[in-house]
């Protein structure tokens, strides 16, 4: 089953596309998506569109995975604007016929850590071992869009035993 | 010329098209878009994406005015949620080729009723009295987008003078 994670954010999304059969999983692509700041908010959540349906068409994947909205936000004004992108990429999902699941903050960080309160560093490691990278997975939109890919595929993995 | 004013949520859109010649201001039609509060999130913004897709092709604006972000909001997760709305709008009226223009609160109380403080219920009433409507134009969302369409009118008149 192919299960694409995504970190949204109006200036750079991180996405994974994982591959998953219940115990192993393996990365097909993971990377970034970048808007051109210099253009209008429309025109960058347009660009966002068709990278997404891009990947989409691609990957056909089953399930599109995202972190769960907080309660509370640092940074107001940037959560509205992540929430823009994030739109986006969830009626295009939905345009696609694609699942959406949808996991906490802290409950990726447990699934892949045992911990729910991880740093980031942690995930990172985790990730590597796990995944036997070369290095840390960087830049962290795309480290995060790989634990939420593989959170959504130990979940699914759990939810068929 | 033809600008659609819309009233962003995720609940429920407010719609305004009006045609205006720089000095008459005409309502060709106005409304709201409800989602079905049952379905999931990314369900509900593809019904969004549907219904602003007709509305874009019935009315072939040449603007979709919306209102500026604020920088602050009272209820910050709504807000997110609204992002989330207003999000698929732009994208999709961007996708459409059409012009987007945003004017903040202030701007729109001021331009329709000279006063950058007026109350909802002045800002109904001088919408009344300005477009010669037999009631208050009701629920306020549908005022709302009533009042961007009518000051991107006038912001666009008073660009051509």
């Amino acid at each position: 089953m192919r299960i694409l994670g995504i970190d949204p954010g109006l200036q750079c999304c991180g996405y994974a596309c994982i591959e998953t059969d219940g115990d192993r999983d393996t990365i097909v692509e993971a990377g970034v998506l970048r808007t051109d700041g210099e253009l209008a908010l429309e025109l960058r959540l347009n660009q966002i569109a068709a990278d997404i349906e891009t990947l989409l068409e691609r990957f056909r994947p089953e399930v599109v995975a995202v972190e769960q909205l907080y309660a509370h936000y640092a940074h107001p004004r940037t959560a509205i604007l992540m929430g823009h992108a994030r739109g986006v990429i969830l009626q295009k999902s939905a345009a696609a016929g694609v699942e959406v699941k949808s996991f906490s903050a802290t409950r990726i960080k447990k699934s892949l850590t045992g911990n729910g309160r991880a740093s980031k560093e942690q995930m990172q490691r985790t990730i590597q071992t796990v995944m036997a990278l070369p290095e840390l997975p960087t830049p962290n939109d795309v480290a995060d869009a790989m634990a939420i890919a593989l959170c959504c595929g130990n979940a699914l993995a759990r939810e068929r035993r």
